[in-house]
């Protein structure tokens, strides 16, 4: 009969062996299991088999299972009496190249029981991923770099579980989302060839790993499971962010990104799925400017610029003085600078529209966030005319990027009915001023939704629904590539995109500015 | 292009990678793989994506993989350049109860390379199966047994490679076939239950285990494959020998016997397949008499009786003198001794027949089989009624499995094409003789056909044909496993059996006696 709940445990009460009835202990258990979960197949390895005679009879064959669909290929990874009430325990991963989040998880329920973040210790060797694909190159340093994650992992787990009331033995599953790299990294192979034309990975789909073979001390039957990539440059981590908003199960279109440095970017719905990827600028992110900085006690997130008196109001986060600028803080304040007429349709600064505010130094004009007085640091916190002009390249980047994945396919922005941004980051944007700069299209507020870290979040459902594998396999199978070749087509875009918002206004009527 | 060779490695000549075909390394093998080997898919574990890309990069992507069909389920196990012409090396295994056989064999050709035996090292336990099976249900006893039986193939493996010039790590592939009990416990599962109503092993068909799982120091990806076993009676030994007989490939309907302690039976051809085993006891193997035991020299294999002068010519091995008789010696002697007319229909020793060698003690009547002066221990060899009576009702017992297991599915023994006598023990058996005594069918000499150790042979012909997995699982699939009830017809088949060669005559028309 099969199993209604949804989680990858099952129970099963097994008919108790007779003359007439006397198969095998792995065929007893794995007919009903097969039937449970409506699987063709199921496979038990042999270290589990050794202690299933002794197990069952303990507890009457009566049995909750854990299994797992490895892309069709069911298999049990743990198996306590019915009785028994401790449950199965699993790591949900945002593998990060800075960052790494671990979420356990109650794998019976699905519920999240607590969180630990680290920062990846291979930072050590190169804070930048180029870095470590260089330093893997090397002899011993893949090896070096496997086993500072690897340590990591199991320092964190440890301590996770610790807390939690529990060991990292009882992790029976752990579902990894990382970008390419850092998956190849984390599973010991070797990342040379996917940053050097003609830009190959080792591999896009593996099969459930043995902890023990990662040498992760977890339960001895523990198996891992890596989000596939679509090649170089399409990650587990967007696979697992596809999965998170549900993009690929509606009927209707919608577009996912991914905003940072690398801007990925998914179309598509339950049919089809086009994705692709390509630079966007660290100004995105905060990185380009002299104050930029990631989120952070005493950084300005938000903006606003009264139209009338021009005075700006600040927010920082925990509301303490000023000590830089973050990336949605950057897109607010561009947004109120152009609404306030500060900045022109080019981003330029218009000295005479606040002249208390911009001044010229030899080389450019800048413009003062906050003086003196407000900053945290003593000194006036001010960015200069190539700090926003880097801005808006970026913002062009990334709109060109949805303006020509958008065409490819033959739709336009209005088809969208959902339009999700992904990513920590992206989870600070507000949607009226990345549209008021023209960075994303300029659809109706209720159209965007943030997905936060929608890398942890895919993980996490992963281990919550047996049916995510299908959709994973379903979001894998769908999936083209394209590659966006940066042609006249693409370049008479990007310039016309080099506008606040726009050089076609019509493209954002919502968008009401001074200057128009 | 489908892969013409018959054995387990295949060479493939990928495409290099170039940006307009950048698969990943592993899907880029595969899929040469999957369709040399006209495979649905094709596991590759991490182990060996770990190697991958240098190996690829440094043959210039032209290489020979050893790969395994996992019932269905090919798994890549092995690469080598192409160029580099060392074999890829298996082992084939006979693991018995008493003694195991290996044998060397080049993965690439199927060709034997050498062989070695070994007693099993268990037998310091306990010579018989059931003494390890209890000792196995003691706390550390398992493990024990287990580690022997490992301990012994590590130690022996290393002596054949050695002798060779390999060394173990070159074995990729190992095919064990054992019978159910010896199976579990060279796989360290729980034998408990195969001797214990309702008769349960703990599995039936293991997929490839990983030798390191097994704590094999093979080399680090070398699979091993244990034949699977019907239930607790019908062994992997005896699926190996089908496997190795052909019996299971021919459209015409053959029978298949392994002569033992232990009768195990096959009757069926392509389509179907019907098994039984029952007890036929020691006699057979000249386990019962005082002066029976195992070949070797000295032992008296082969009788003839004058029936004229009622002279005995004895053959022994190697030519020595007589020191004891084996099972197929014991054939001989009683086929002959019934010919010459010292025995009578019933078994009983006729002492007018041959008076100077007939004699009457105070509990029963006994043969001298060679006297003191002949004998190698300075003392006659001999034997009584009750030896007789013991071999009697061992073959009554087989010929009446056999008569049973062929009513069964309605059919006579002149509907066989071909009778196969398996086992060591079984090769030395003369079917004339077997015949004569009415412990098999009467048939033409040329339907039988003896097969010597089938169980190592149907191991070595699975590691040197690729279709052999395909007959074994059909054998394991057709197979219809019978339960032989010792009811009222078959004990009345059994009284019928008890008599040289039976009751009825019209059975056994070539045999004439002079008591016919």
């Amino acid at each position: 009969m099969p199993d209604k709940s949804n989680g990858w445990t099952v129970t099963v009460k097994l008919p108790k062996p007779s003359l007439d009835d006397n198969r095998a202990d792995a065929d007893r258990l794995r007919t009903a299991l097969k039937s449970a979960l409506n699987a063709e197949d199921l496979d038990i390895d042999i270290p589990l088999l050794k202690t299933l005679p002794s197990r069952l009879r303990k507890c009457s064959y009566q049995v909750r299972c854990l299994c797992f669909n490895d892309y069709g290929r069911w298999r049990l990874i743990g198996i306590k009496a019915s009785a028994d009430q401790t449950p199965f325990l699993g790591i949900a991963v945002d593998l990060g190249t800075t960052r790494v989040v671990l979420r356990l998880t109650d794998l019976d329920t699905g519920e999240k029981m607590a969180e630990q973040a680290f920062d990846n210790p291979q930072t050590a060797i190169g804070p930048d991923i180029l870095e470590r694909i260089h330093y893997a190159d090397k002899a011993g340093g893949l090896e070096e770099l496997n086993r500072l994650i690897i340590d990591g992992f199991q320092t964190h787990i440890e301590k996770l579980c610790g807390e939690a009331g529990g060991c990292a033995e009882d992790i029976y599953l752990m579902a990894v989302a990382g970008n390419t790299s850092m998956a190849h990294l984390f599973m010991g192979l070797a990342p040379g060839g996917i940053i050097r034309e003609p830009y190959i990975p080792v591999v896009n789909r593996p099969d459930l790993i043995p902890a023990a073979s990662l040498n992760l001390k977890l339960h001895q039957d523990a198996g891992i499971f890596v989000f596939p990539n679509v090649g170089s440059y399409f990650g587990g981590d967007l696979i697992s962010g596809i999965l998170y908003s549900g993009l690929s199960e509606s009927e209707k279109i919608s577009m996912l990104v991914d905003v940072g440095t690398n801007a990925e970017v998914v179309l598509g719905n339950r049919d089809w799925l086009v994705v692709c990827a390509g630079a966007a600028g660290p100004a995105l992110e905060g990185g380009a400017s002299k104050i930029g900085m990631t989120a952070g006690p005493g950084v300005i997130d938000q903006v606003m610029i009264d139209p009338e008196t021009r005075r700006f109001n600040l927010h920082t986060i925990d509301d303490q003085p000023p000590k830089g600028i973050c990336g949605s803080g950057m897109i607010d304040l561009v947004a109120q600078l152009f609404l306030a007429g500060l900045l022109d349709i080019r981003g330029r600064l218009v000295p005479e529209a606040a002249p208390e505010r911009i001044y010229e130094t030899n080389d450019e004009r800048r413009l003062v966030v906050a003086d003196e007085e407000a900053s945290a640091t003593g000194k006036a916190l001010t960015l200069g005319q190539a700090d926003f002009d880097s801005l808006i390249r970026s913002k062009a980047a990334m709109y060109t990027i949805l303006e020509t994945i958008t065409s490819y396919v033959g739709i336009t922005f209005n088809d969208l009915s959902r339009f999700y941004v992904a990513g920590t980051f992206g989870s600070f944007i507000r949607p009226r001023s990345a549209i008021t700069i023209g960075m994303i299209p300029d659809l109706p507020e209720a159209t965007f939704q943030s997905l936060g870290n929608s890398s942890l979040g895919g993980a996490s459902r992963l281990l919550g629904a047996r049916t995510a594998m299908d959709q994973i396999e379903r979001i894998y199978q769908n999936i083209t590539y394209i590659e966006l070749n940066v042609n006249q087509a693409f370049m008479n875009r990007f310039s016309a995109a080099k506008f606040l918002p726009h050089t076609e206004a019509a493209h954002f009527p919502s968008v009401k500015s001074p200057h128009f």
